[in-house]
Formats: C-alpha cells, structure tokens, sequence
C-alpha cells in the first residue's frame, strides 16, 4: 500500500538521506493539488489506506488522462475502474512517458499502471455465473493491486452443489472471500455455512424482470440466515475488493 | 375430491339407486346458494377441483358459523384457514349437530371438519426456519385435506447444507415439493439443484428491514437460477397446498 | 428427456453392449467440463430433469458457439433462448458438423437443434394479446423440445368473454395450461374459473405507464383469486415450459 | 342536488314569495362561515354540484357534531363517512332538535341526514368478495344521497363467470357501473367486456402480501384492456359515487 | 357510433331492403375474423361501444397495415394511435384502394381513416404545459373520432391562475372535461373547484426526478381534494377520449 | 436568538461586568456535557443559529426530563416537540424548581419553556385541511419561539379558488411563507403563482391508499411547476420553521 | 429583476416621460400573448418574481427559437436551461437581430441572453464531486442571471474533512449556501453543522446501483440530522438557483 | 470463540485423558439434535465460527427456554437477542440449574448466559444518535461474547464536527469500527474519511418519514463515497457484532 510510499520518505528524512527540502516538496502538494476541474487527493493513502482511484464512466477521456498524469508523476501507480478499450489506448503514450506499465482487463474495464505491490494473504473471489465475471474480475483486480494474493472461481452457481463442495478446495486456503451474484443472489448464504471466515457479498444487475436491476440480489444478500455478511452497493466490484484487501492486511 | 360426490349422485341416479327427484334437489342449490351477504358456491368443486373454503382473517365469527353452516349441509367437509382459537370454538356446536369431527391446528390457524379424502401420491413441505412452521403447515393441512399424502421436514437453512443433504432422504419420496421460505428465500434454488420433481415455493413474510414483509424472498424465488420453480403469493400456503395437490393427483 | 440417454447407456454397459471403458468415457466428463469462462454441467439433466439451455442475451457470440459445440457433442441436442437471427446464422456450420438440424424461432429468438423427444400428454398455451405471443412461443418451444405435445391460443383477452368460451373447446383437452398476458395480468383468473387442471402463469412486460415493466401484471396474478396458480418471473416462457413439461410428465 | 335548492330561494325571490331579505340572509354566509377551526363551504353546492360531505376518520367527535350542526342548519341534510357507531348515537340529539332522520350504515360507516333527493336514472353497484362490500356501501349510500337510483350485486368473481352471467340482468338496465374489487382488480376488465356504459372502478385494500395494500388492483384497473375505464383512489368509495352520480344526471 | 352501422343492417334487413343473406354475409365474420397472428374484432363495437382500434407502438408496419385492411373492408372507418410519419405513409396506397380519406396528427401519431360520426355534445381538452400536448392531442382525436364535438385548450399551469380564469370561458361549455397534466399533476383539482361537470384526469409522464415518470401525477391526481375525479393511466390519451365520448353520449 | 445569549456573556467580559472565572464557568460546558446517554449540545446554537430542541417521540420521561434540566439550567429557555400531555405534566414541577413558564401546545404536541425572543418580520404559515393543523401548529411555534412573528390561515383547499384570494390578503404582508399540505400536495404550486416571497412547503402525511402516507405530496411539492420552492421531509413542521425564521431574520 | 423593469415603466408614466399609450402598448400584452402552440407568460416576473425562462430538453429548436424570440423582444432578457450546443448556435442570428450578447454554459446545457442584473449579496455554490459540477453550474447562473452574486466550490466530499474545512473560508461569506451532492447525499448534513446561514440542498442523479437515480441522496437530504434544509428536485439546479435569488434579496 | 472447546475435547481424546466413548458422547449429537419443532445446530460453531444464538423475537417463551436448555448443556453459554425482560425472568431457574450466571442488556434486549471468552483485539462501536443505542448494544453485546474488547461512542452526529473529532482518540485505538445511524446514515462517510480500518456500517430504522424505515440509512451507506464500507441489514446490530469479531481475531 501506498502509504509505505510516504514512511519510506519520512524515514529517509530521518536516516539523512534526503534534505528536508526534498520531503518538503514531496508533501507540500499536500493536502491536495488543484487541477482545476478537479482536486486530486495526494492524502488520501495517508486517510484511508487507499491510493486515488479513477472511476472513467461518464468522464470525458482527456479529463482521465489529465487526473492520470498527475497521479503517475506523484505515486507512480495507478488504477482506473469501468474504462472502455478506447480510453485504455490513450494510456500508451502516458504510460511511456513515465516508463511505466500498463494493464487492460477488458470484462471489467479496468486499467492498471505501475507494478503492483509485495502480495499478501490470500483474497478468494468466487461468481454464481458468467456473467458476474465483470464485477468479480473488478473486485479481483482492485484487491490485487493493492497487495493482496487473489484467486478467482466463477460459475457455481447454488443449484449445482457439487460445483459449490469442488470450490471449497479453493476458497478454504482464502483469509477473505469476496463472492458476486446477481439474480436470487443465494450463493453468499450457502458458502456462508462452509467457512468461518469473513465474507463480503456484491450484488450485480445480472438478471430480468423482478431482479430488479440487482436489487433482490441485495435484499436477499442482506436477509442472508448466516450472519454477519458483508454487503456492497449493487455491481461494486472496487468497494469490495477494497474492503477485502484491508481485513485481509489488517 | 368433492368431485367424486358430485359424480356418486349422477351414478346414483343413473342405477336407478336415487329418483331425479332426490338429483335434482341437490343439484338445483347450484350454481350458488345465496346466503344474503355471500354467494357460497357449491359449484365450485365441478368447476376448479377444489371445494369452497372460508378465509377466516377479518370476518365475523358469526358470519363464519354460517357458511360453514351452508357449506357442512351441503358436502359434508369445510377447510377454514386463518381462524383464532375463539373463533375454533364456535365449531364445537356446529360440528355436533352434524355428527361431524373437525380439527384446529394452532401454528396456522387451519380449521378442518369432516374425514379427510382417501389419500393417494406424497406432498413433501420443507421450510427454512421455525418461523416459517405456520406457512407450512396451512400447506400441509391444505394438501392433505384435499387427499394428498403428505410430509413435513422444518429447520433445514441453505447455510447447513448437512441438514439439507438429510432432508433428501425424505423429500426424494415425494412427487411435489413445497418450500417455504422468508428472509433471503434461497432454499428453493439449493433443493431445486437436487430433484427433478415439480417446486412450488411459498415466501413467507419472515425477516425484518430489506426482507420487506416478504417481497426480498418472493423476489428472490422468482429469479431462481433453477428454471420452473412456481411461485406463491407471499404467505399463501393455501395455494400451495391447492397446487401441489392438483398436480399430485393429475 | 435427456435422463433416458444416460439411462441408455448405463443398460448398454449392463447389457454388455459397450465395455466399461466406453461407459466411463462418457461418464468422466462429470460432474462438469471446463471450458474456460463457463463450466458446461452435462449433468444438469439427471439431477434437474433439463438439458442445460443457453440464454444468449447478453453473451458474445463466438461464446455462445463454444458452449454449444461442447453441448451438442456431448447430448446432440440443444435449446437456445433470446438468440438474435445474427446468432442463429452461426449455428449453419456447427450443426452442418455435427449433422443435426436446426430450427429458429423468430418471435422468441429460440433456436433449437436435434430431434424433438417423443411427445406425450398436452400443454396448452394461451396469450391474452398479439404482444404477449413471444413469450408465449418461448414457453411452447421449451416445453415441445423438453417432449410434451403443445397447443398454442394467442389472442384471447378477458374483454372478450367469447373469444374465451371459444378457447376452451381448445384448453379442456390439455393436461396443464400456461397463461402469458401483461397488461392487468387478469386471463389466469377468468381461465382458472373454467378448469382444474394446473395454471402456470407468466406476466409480461407489455404496457406502459402503470403496468410497471410488468410487475402489475405479476402482482395481479400472485393475488388471484383462483387459489393455487404458478407464476413466474417477469417474461419467463422459458421456465414456464420447463415446469409445465414436468408436471405434464410426472 | 342541492344547486336546486339554491336556485329554489332565487326562484322565490324572483316570484316575490321571498323577499331581497331573506335571499340574502341565506346567501351572506356565502363563500364560507368560519367556525374557528374549519371553513364550512356552504357554496360547494353550486361550484362542484356536491353538498359538503364530512369525512369523520381522525376527527373528533366533538368537532364532527360542530361541523354537522353548521350544515344542517343551512341545508337541511348531510352526508358522514368513515364515522364509527359511537359517533353516529350523538347525531341522536342533534337531529332531533332540526326534527331531521338520520340513518347509518354499519358496514361502511356511512350516516345519511335528511330525505334523499328524489331519485332519477340507475347506478349499478359490483363488487368481487364480500370483503369489498363496505367500499361498495360507501359508494352507494353516496351516489344515493346525491339523487341516483341504486342496486348492488356482491360477491362475484371473475373466477365464477357464471355469476357474472347473472349479475347482467341487473347491471344491463344500469346507466353507469361502480366496481369495487381488491386483491388482482379484474372484475372491471371483465364487465368491461359485456356493456358500453360508462364503467368506475374502485381498487380496495383487500388482500394480503403482494395486494400491496389495493396498489396491485389499482396498477391493475389503471391498465385495463377495456379503454377507457375511470379509476378512483384506494378504498374511495365516495369518489366513485360521486362521479357516478355526476354522470348519471349530466 | 359504429353501433349504428349494425342497427342500420338489420333495419334494411327488416325492411326487406337487403335479404338475409347479406345481412348473414355481414354478420358471418362475427365474432371475429381469424388473420393468422390476431384475431380482429368486427363485434366490439357491439358489446363496448367503440370500434376496434390499432395501437401500433411495437408492431411491424406490415402487420399494422394487415389489420387495418380487414378493418377498413368491414366498417370503413380506422383509428390508429401511437404510429410513426413512416407507417402513415403505407396508408396512402391503403385508403386510395378502398376511397377513404386519411389524417396524420403529428404530435400524438394518431390516424384517422373515413369520415367522422356525425358530433354531439362537447368535450373540452384542458392540458397544463406545452409538453402535455401529444397525450391531449390523443385524446382530442379519439373523442372526435368516435363522435364528440372537442375543443383544447393548452398551457394553462396553475401557477398561472389568470389563465386558469380566462379557459373557464371555453371548458364552462362543454359536458365532460378531460385534462392532462404531468409533473405535480394539480391542475384537475383546481378546475375542480370551478365546475360541476365530470372531470377525466390523466397524468403525463412529463417531467424528471421525482415525477417518475408520471406515477406522482398519477397519485397526486387519486388524491385529489375534488371528490370524484375519474383517473385515467399515465399517458393514456386514447382511453381518456374513449370514456368522454360515453359519457357525453350518454 | 440564543446566539445573543452567548455574544451578552462575552460583552460582560468585555466590559468588566463579570469576570474571566464566570464567563470561563459558562463556556467550560463547551462543547457539550456528557450526561451519560447523551450529549447536550450547548453549542449548537453558536454554529447553527437553533438552540437544543428535544424530539420527544419515543424519548422516555424520565430521559426528557434529565435532558430538559440541563438545558433550562444552561439558556433558560426550551422547545420541546411531539409530547404527549402527560409528558407536559412532568414538566410543572421543573419549571417551577427555575421559575419559567411552560405552554402544551396540544394539537402538535409543542412544549415551549422561557419567555419568547423579541419578534421580528412574520412568517405566514397556510394549511391546505384541517388535518393539516398539527403540523402547521407545530411549524408556526418553532418559528414563534425562535423569535418571528407568526399568523396562521388553515382550510384553505386548491378546490376553493375564493379561500385562497381571501388568504392573499393575510400572506402577501408576510416575509415568507410556510404551506403545509396532504394529499396531492398541491396548494403550493396555486400559492406560489400568486407571490414571489420564498415558499416553504412541508408535504403531510393525511390521506390514505394511494397518498402513501405523504409520499404523493412530497413528490407533488418537488414537481412543482413554480419554481424555487424549499421542500421538507414528510411531517417536518420543526424543519420548516427553523428555516423559515433563518429566512425571515437573515 | 425585471419587476423593476416593469416598476420603470409605470414611474415614466407618473413622471410623464411617457405617455398612457405607451404604458399601455407595454401592458396589453399582459396576461400573455398566444403564439399558437404556448402561451408566453410576460407577467411572470411581477407575479413571482422571476422572468419566464426556457427548459429546453425535449423542445423542437424552432418552437425554442420562436418562443425566446418573443420574450427578448419584450424583456431584453432570457435564461435557456438544458440546451444543446446545437440549440445554442441558433441564437447567434437572433440575437444579433436584437443586438443582444448571449453565453453558453457548456456543462450544463445553460444560454443566457442580455445583461445581468446589477449583483448584491453572495450566494455560494458548493458540490460534492466533480460529477455533480453540471447541476452546481446551472444553479450558480440561475442565481447570477437573476442578480445574485456567486463562487461555487466543487469537488468537496465529506469524506475529506479538511477540505470542507478549506472550503469554509468561502461559503461562511455567503448570505445563502446551495449543495449539490449524488450518491449519499451527504455534504449538506456536514456543511450544516458549520453554518447558520439558509442551505438550499439539490440531490443529483450522480451514482449507480442504489442511488437510484438520486433518490437515495434526495431521501438522504430530507432526513438530515441537521434541521430547516431546503430540499429540491433531482438535478433541480434551476430551482436553487431561484430560490437561492429570491432569500439573498429578499 | 466455542471452537477451542471442540478442539480441546479431540485434544484431550489425542492425549489420552478421555476415552473414545466419551468423546463420541461429545460429538455425537452432531450434526445436530431435533428437539421436535427446532433442529439445534450444535455444530455451527465449527463451521461458520459462531455458536448458535437465539433470535427471540416472535417466539414463544417456553420455546425459548427450551432450545437455550439445549444449548446450555451443550456449551455452556449462550447468547440470546430481541428478549423482553419477561423472557429474561424465566432464564433465571435454567441458570441456577445449570450454575451460569446471565446478564440483560435492557436497551437492546440481548441476554448472555455464560463466562465471556477471553478478550483480545478491540472493536469501536459508534452511533450517530441516542435512538441508535439499542442497535449499537447489540452489536457490542454480540462481539463482546464472541470474544472482543469493545467499546462504545454514543451521539456523535455529522453536523457536529467537534464530537466527531474528539471520537476519534478513541476509535483510532480499534481494529474493526462498527457505526449504527438512521436517519440519512452519513455518519460513516465522515469516519471513513479519517480512518484506514475496516468499517461496519448498521442503518438503523430510526427516523420518519421519507426514513423509510431505514431504507434511506441504507442505501445512503451503500453509496457511500468512502469505499470498501460492509453494509447489514437495517437494524442488524447482531451481525456487525458478528463481522466485526470475525475480522477482529482473523
């Protein structure tokens, strides 16, 4: 996690290796930088345990890149959620630039920049069909660029039991699990009784009719009869593999 | 069924055992009978296969005592469902003067009067939680007045799956299922990953908060990932025990 | 049904027709195979009593054909549902391969591929308005395609009590009934006072304003006052074939 | 209707059997008379062509006897709804001190003060349970009290076309239909189909679960596939009897 | 009325000025002619007083243009509501065929075949903003079609109480009042207060945020202080027009 | 205003009237006062311009009480809202122990302790019915006991067009004005066509079915066609009398 | 604000600058002038205070053209909320005809045409996040095109306290705050506790999932902890604006 | 946690210090006990790591006492929630019996029988106002007998900074952060932004109105603008409990 970006300096103010003038410039763009459409919060890693995010929907691509470079240039990493592959080709010369790399997981939309951290722990995320593959592949993608080991199993859906008993192989070695469903959304409930360990449900808008947009998903995930599960905002692949990333690191 | 009774009359008549007199005297309450402030319709059987029945809930205890008055005279038997204890009471009376036995299940409310049709097939009830044992039983009570076999099997959640895998034992007997279910309403998906017989699922209004009064788990049974789960209106375990037993017996 | 195949060749095998090793080989793709982004249950049959079908909404196309070709391979039968006329225009060279026909059904998008199973007993399907009939189709091909004989109704709205009368000459004959309408949802109830054999009904989501996408529709038919109806999602004539096939047949 | 009163005094007044006086005795307290805690519109009459009606529900007694007593003095007659039986004995004393006869109406609360209007045409009241009688009550003590002629047929169905057969003998020599019916609301749809006369559908709170209250026969009303039938509020009877009168003597 | 055109064969019938075989030539496509995909109902006229009419939304022009022919051939008079400019222009060949006349009402898609009933009465059209526009269009169209005389006036917000005032002038003529409104929907609960004459709101989906879509007009309307205002769906111009004519012909 | 309470004791500093230990014993409490379930805000009034109110709904006495001690301790003054009158009893024996006066207001449950602020503008607070009055009273003392004059004007109804030009004589001296209405909430909209002084509308909860306990009227008043109208919560007289008196004294 | 244009008018005629002719050219126009298909209100302004105003979503770009036509030729002046660029350049010949100046406010869709008012007081606008920018603009040239000086603050969210802390310096020099805020909805409870200046809260359809297209923060606005908040419509940014205006000058 | 109790009796088996029969004494029970109307889940501890608990709202007190027997004899602790303090009597003689002490926690109704665990880790529970103490005690309660240090911070809404600020000393010292609020449910934004640790975020029902129950809290925490918030079900203090424990001893 970013933050051991920020003791690292303050540690090498301590040992001498850099003046006070170095960190000084380093965090005197602290508390943040005015972009001027857009505050962009160099902090927020100290705040939060999470380094600035972009979320690409709905913004305009010139505006991306620009929060981007800003970004880069100060950390150095980097990831943008619910970007189209049109954006991502923008990111070639940006990334360049700065000699970074970059990555497009094109189910979900998410581009990563910059080598992830030293993994950790292990965060299982497991999807009832194909189709929650996006908002699974985002919650993996976002927990593993923070730090954490992840591993993905998709399709086990709760009608097919043996599927379900195959998965435990997998999700038993897990920390933490993060587990997307839309529809009835009831995969959550029968893991829920295969593990003590914490479990974070997302919802997606998988489905038709009285699914609601994914609304029963996350009725029924939150009236769950195994208590004590952990219930994101409908298709938030990023709060969840957030969420999964701190308890898994706590 | 009361549609045997209908056709013993007509046999009756047609061996020459009764006049067309006696036929006609019993026929000619039909279509219905008016009673001033309801039409009880002893048609009803011919027409939908099941005898008329007295939803107790919001009506006058005397109002009650007489239908089951027209209804008694008439066939003989009377399903009463939603009634209280006092209004249970009332029957004792009624029954005597009939020479008929009638029983009151306390869980649901169900009130039955007469002997109970020659019982044929099996009609498992499974539910979820012990709060949803009133459901079950008006279901159980419902089918079985009709001339169903049937079996209860409760307390079996989706997160003990070892319960579940229990049950199987006796619902693999039966040729329908009924499942009732409040909160998250997933124990049809589980159960209908595991048989190929007709599901007919009741949500309860069981839970609290986002279960809605029902809705979360009717919501959820109606996005089933198991395809052709049929769906009951929320706390109708009458109509499952009509559905289950029409098609136990088609 | 499919189950009769895994049935043959396991009395093959008993019979000394086939070695076990020919057993086993078709055998050993259970429980699942694993293609990549999708696990195809071949299974599904002997423990739901359906072949596993593709809802191809929202799929990618090359996708689709994957799971097909494992599917047809492996039961040389298939149903698609919600396919475009593009999809179905991909299915020429796979089933020209595999040398099995293949039929498209333009108002529902359902394609199927192989033989129908041997037909018995009677499923009627009625739709109250011209609109309602794409989901009406899709409950007919399903359940056709799965082995029952089928009868199609469209048309008949519970405005127009003769049209109605007409239809039973029709329905009378039928084992079990599906009813599609929108709107007001109401033909269920005005068909469920003509008949006691089961009523599956399937809202859909024709109207505007009020009708609410079709949740009026389904509402209407969840408070029938014809006890013991089976509703379905939201434009569900997929599962609505399914159960009215296993009720048809058990 | 009461403009006939009014327009009694400037008839008087215009043959010289009243004098300026006297009319303008009656007419002072036009627009309104405050009595404190609410404007009593005596001028309603004239404006909606309806007297001024008290709806009794969250009133206190006290101030319903206030309210009456300000209006019989001026018009001789009054009309109550929603009043418990409590309130109705202390129109005992007020009634006999203006030698008025009052009436009440058990089942929807309804008192009536005063000789109806002499009645002309015929508003046929429907209703599907017996459930929806005091709705049904409300509407016709309503359009009663307004001058109509009225009838009322209660208890059938949809599910019982039979009933409904039978009911049009009756609602045939009708000029305008009120239809009180609760839980799937398709009773108008049904009428609808066997008359061109004006038809007012009245969705009420009967029911349980997914009736939602009277908002499922509402929706259902409201998307009707009989055009152009006038739906009322939840329960409001009165508006429906309001309306039918309306029409009934346009 | 088309009612009229029926009477008007039998009375020819009866005055020996047709034989009976055209009258039953006539008579024999009743009660409805099968076209393949929807049955057309030459009858309703008879049962529901107004002629069969297309609601061409989400039809194919090529079907459209099928039932309009069988339609035209009968009775020579059409009504079409929500069609596009493109399907118009397939009527031109249409009408030339069979020498009727055509109209395009650009705003609401209405089209009118033949000439018009002879008119009677009159329905004043009341819509709050210019947006409301196409709904009250619909509806002025389909009064006028089926024999109303009708008279619009448009843009009269109740925040604008002047011109409130000044529409008096016109809407004080008419028997019946339709007026449509979207977003607060307030306007029939002030023209309420100014007459007696039986009022038909309908609410428009005009607006955004909170006036979802037309369902707060729709309520604010069912609750309006003004006892017996007759509610019609959202949008529904065409049923509003419908119910007006009956009423005004009353 | 209490914040004149706070500016007095920092003058008397000031100008050596008391001394640095008594202005110091005042603001120690500062920020607030732990009594144990909850922390009294003395402060508020400094940052938000309202003393501390008590919400008294669910509160048990005994906790008013312990809460009210404290306050009256501290500014002397007190408004305490949705009491019940034998909570008001409690409240003799603690005014007296402070020698303050007390007011039950018993329409809205109001309790007001310490003599008014020197009144200011006027706030002219409507009502649409008389079931209205309660939270009308309530909006018009919170005002009151903030320090603006206050008139209020009830029953006046969108239907009767002459009451609301009567009302317009009272209103248009106001500064602003405050409407409280159920049911299509619409007088809002009909007074604001008729001022441009800034309106506060505050939806009610009186109706019944389809008023949705005050959701219809909410969303009527959001509609609004008069733009710039403050909306509140459903019930929330206290809300629209704070912000009426920040308004009036701004 | 253009009473003051209309105030000028009536003092030339006191002053005899000009003539009752004149006076009277200006004002026969009044109530509003008929240009076929809306009627222009030029009154608005001395009735609620702000000049007619064009909401131009949905409007043909020449019913727009044709209306702004005729409100400058009569005010000079003219506000166009939600237009297109396309729409904008439209105005280019118009105005040049009128020798007027216009602007174009790119994010949110706003025109003006003519001098602003001379500006008093502050009314600052502050917005949760850079999504929210839209609504906040609209707001800000609303409040300026009416006379209202303004700042707006953007990218403010609660989650960083020390911003909104920053962000102080600014708004506590306001008369009157508006906030624009999507998904929780949040800011104004957190502005609210800093402040004792009027808030005027404006939810925004910012978010996905269950912010249900602003519902969540508009339910979220109403509910605050903090009390007396003005709530608008979703993206109702023209009505804070108007509001806002209305309390700074009041 | 009862885990170690399960281990410790294997161990002491391994060791030699039982014999077989006693621990298949022990074990046999499992997977769990029918007690006749409830299947007793002796086992749960070990799979989902939290012993059983009584949900006691809704059921009979006689029921209670004897599941909690069960469970009693088994474990040796218990905790109980949603009792009443009449239920709580009867728990008295059990404890006797078995030489338990039991305590009642009034404002959340939660009872524990037994010896807390051993504490380790520490678990903040924050609420936002006093009305949100019942919830927040059984969250603390719950993680407490599970076996977590907890402490409590109670009455620290948005809108006052200062109380927020000084929370933070104390909850800056915990692992897992638990924060229960109604109304808009903003609480945890704030927090969110001044903490790194996991969040647990309990909407409560506390409000009215547009609270919707708790439904605004709800989907106000969902869209939090802090990400990686694990949202329950409203008023679900027992799961937080439960979560926040899981996550605390991870």
């Amino acid at each position: 996690m970013d933050n051991s970006r920020i003791k690292k300096i303050l540690k090498s103010l301590q040992s001498g290796d850099i003046t006070v003038g170095t960190a000084f410039d380093f965090l005197k763009y602290l508390p943040y930088e005015d972009i001027g459409f857009a505050k962009v919060d160099h902090h927020r890693t100290m705040r939060q345990g999470i380094p600035e995010v972009i979320f690409a929907k709905n913004k305009e691509p010139k505006d991306i890149i620009a929060i981007a470079d800003s970004m880069i240039k100060r950390s150095g990493r980097l990831l943008v959620t619910r970007a189209t592959e049109s954006v991502y080709k923008r990111f070639g010369p940006l990334c360049r630039c700065y000699k970074k790399k970059s990555k497009f997981y094109k189910r979900s939309g998410a581009i990563t920049v910059g080598e992830p951290e030293k993994k950790s722990g292990m965060v299982a995320v497991l999807c009832a069909g194909t189709s929650d593959i996006p908002i699974a592949e985002e919650a993996q993608v976002t927990a593993s660029f923070l730090g954490s080991k992840t591993e993905m199993i998709s399709d086990i859906g709760v009608a097919g039991l043996h599927r379900v008993l195959d998965a435990k192989k997998v999700f038993s070695r897990a920390r933490v699990l993060i587990i997307a469903a839309g529809m009835e959304g009831a995969l959550p409930s029968v893991i829920g009784g295969m593990t003590d360990n914490p479990i974070i449900a997302v919802p997606t808008s998988v489905g038709y009719g009285t699914s609601l947009k994914g609304l029963t998903a996350l009725f029924s995930m939150l009236n769950s009869c195994v208590p004590g599960i952990a219930v994101m905002n409908i298709d938030n692949g990023f709060g969840a593999g957030v969420l999964a990333h701190k308890i898994n690191t706590l």
